[in-house]
């Protein structure tokens, strides 16, 4: 299938979901250690194309996140690939000097093949595509989505749990600003047989756009606020994903204290979940999780950041080279 | 020829531009999709000698420029060559502990084949010249100059109106510290029969320095305020140049408030413009040109930011691996 | 001999040193014209293992030092490795926004084979290392230790005088903060017969632990406070290294004032030292060895930092593809 921008997280069905997995897991082979000679040809494949010249990826992140950028750009020199990149565009570029998004893009995508756009506005990536003449994918588009979040959310549930059907997910954090969350529900939305549980403070409450796409769409949802509440859940799900109260989101410091540790989940809250179930979180942690949840076998956060790459991989490689899958 | 310090747009003559052009063209090659095995080789013969490693860029920018940065490191690796760069080295790098760039561009030159170097103040690029074991190639010196945006742009003019001799030009906008406008007006004051129109508020009128060095070379040019005179100027121009009014070249809010906003080139203007005449920019763009004004097959400038890949393509090319074209 | 982490000059003992200026030397080709078939096949085999894909390099720097970053980025890409990097990551990552140095590096060695970590911490090299799933290269932890540094200039010396026993090396500057001095010092206290002289402003000595270290070890040094004593130990020294007062480890400017300027190396010393003497700085400079010096055959520092690649790439090679040296 032929993807070309990655704007949000809806527009992934089941057939591409498939094979956007299929080709994450192939993609481990690159960090296989004593390939096999057939694994060896089998990675030579899976690079992107460089004749005449290799492909090159524009990071444009208006935004700081060292932990996206680097996986994006360790998923395209994995692949051969090349990569242009600034950390700070909002603060170092043009922007500052007044240029518009549009003609920023206009002028990247013709020193790029491919660009991976990080902004602090919602609905940026996809103002961006509209001037772009290359793809682009939407790295985070302030609280709206971060759709590359959500398949490697989504890949590692399945990597871990064998499905992505037939799933009862509890959210907890900041469920307003945290569009990890956004992109994860709108994608677990197209799933079948999925329950979702939402657990967050008053002023970080799930925005309600999202839940009218769920009732829209018949799908069952509960939200919880009390401790007490959330220990059902705890025992009930089959994943527990937990996102950090974003700071940087608040415009007023008393507000971010009233949410900021009302929910920790530490020991005394994975002893209650089931053996079979996953913890979540898309990091950076603060403290929402207690380090002492690290060790726990459930405890899957930094396998799903090693996911990222890839994801982002499989992603790459399907939007810049597809005739060599 | 061999190139070696890129440093001022005045030291291009006929014979060097020529070459430049010519290699700038075939540069394209690169983002050709279907090529012919001849192309194909002929790219191969175009990129940079790899053995027994790559050649290494560094990119020394105290100034922020992402588009700048961008383009000379998409030409790079486009060329297989490799990149080391700061996008902000004023705030992270040695000078901010007070080192001179004698000594930063010492230790550089250590580590890189070629330096590219954006500096805040003029004459920086000669001065680093001085101390550098590889070439420098001068991507803007504050308000000084900035050749290779001026070789871009005189490429675009022949690629646009197939010829870089008999032209009439109008400049618009801040030619007091607009770098390009100073680097362009050098390099076409060495090209037969060309005729200047300089049209600014007048806190940013263009340097006494520049006027004399065209009066000594009785090159004719025309200083215009008004509106009307403008309206003329339209009718007849072939280029017209449009430059942003740089408010962080001012001190004073009042004086860029003075000078921003005076002249916006819209709709109105372009019609009354030849219909093979071009409207040029070497951006980013804040309101100066309207947006309107985009669609019309004469504005070329996201064209002209295109051709600066291609351009410094050619002159890494050149000053790199001459033995190789 | 296999390197894992890079933590500390005194991890370095004879046999190991012996090997990376070994390799070291060989590094060097990289950078001669006229190779011949045999040095061409040598260079083929120092480069790093790029199957089944290239190895990758992490620079995490949380404080800026474009210097430090270049020659580890230019000796990774010499070498045929690819590297992904941050320039501020205090500022532009997760750190922003809470997260632990250990969360940081379990996800960054999810996307590198090799992590190098500039911070402004002591102990944070030794911190990253217990989470760290790939090795961790201290690239200067706050005022601890700066490994690499002391390896290229202990290098140098050898380059230099042929030797890396038998010698009297006199430290000048801020030898509390300085913690390039404080590696050397580790590093020189396992050679043999070597004396110190350390000379430094009250506020800005050697500190007590070190000191300590080498009465246990019973090293000979001496501290010197006047002027009398520097003109004593600079026509006996073989090594006058000098450092910056670093400006920003003082929380007082007062405290800076003391200390700036009270040092400062000019012709008139230069002239009392041995002909076959030499005088380091691990740069940047800012104004305490005289400019006039810079031309003296004595004053070494800029090969001293050009130095820095070559040690770099052996540390590389011998840490990510040690099978192939």
């Amino acid at each position: 299938m032929k993807l070309t921008h990655i704007l949000e997280a809806r527009q992934f069905k089941d057939a591409i979901l498939r094979e956007i997995f299929s080709l994450a897991d192939e993609m481990k082979l690159f960090d296989k250690t004593n390939l096999t000679e057939k694994e060896r040809k089998r990675c030579h494949k899976l690079k992107l194309s460089s004749q005449p010249r290799k492909k090159i990826m524009a990071c444009l992140f208006y935004e700081p996140s060292t932990r996206t950028r680097f996986s994006f750009e360790s998923a395209m020199k994995t692949l051969g690939g090349e990569v242009i990149s600034t950390e700070s565009a909002g603060m170092f570029s043009s922007a500052a000097k007044g240029e518009s998004l549009a003609d920023t893009v206009r002028v990247v995508s013709g020193y790029a093949d491919v660009i991976v756009l990080r902004h602090n506005k919602e609905g940026s990536a996809k103002e961006a595509a509209r001037y772009s003449r290359v793809p682009i994918i939407n790295a985070g588009d302030g609280p709206g989505e971060h759709p590359t979040q959500a398949l490697l959310d989504l890949y590692t549930i399945n990597d871990e749990l064998k499905r992505i059907d037939d799933l009862k997910i509890a959210f907890v954090g900041d469920l307003k600003y945290g569009r990890t969350v956004h992109s994860l529900v709108y994608l677990l939305a197209n799933r079948k047989n999925v329950e979702f549980y939402f657990i967050a403070p008053q002023p970080v409450k799930l925005p309600e756009e999202i839940k009218n796409y769920l009732l829209e769409k018949n799908i069952k949802f509960t939200e919880i606020e009390n401790e007490e509440g959330l220990e059902i859940v705890l025992r009930n799900c089959d994943v527990l994903y937990v996102t950090r109260i974003q700071k940087e989101r608040f415009e007023n410091e008393k507000e971010y204290e009233k949410c900021h540790g009302v929910y920790i989940i530490d020991s005394r809250h994975v002893c209650l979940m089931k053996k079979n179930s996953i913890i979540m979180h898309p990091l950076p942690r603060v403290d929402e999780i207690s380090i002492a949840v690290d060790d726990d076998p459930r405890a899957v956060y930094f396998r799903q950041a090693a996911n990222g790459k890839y994801i982002r991989m499989a992603l790459l490689k399907m939007i810049l080279d597809p005739e060599n899958i």
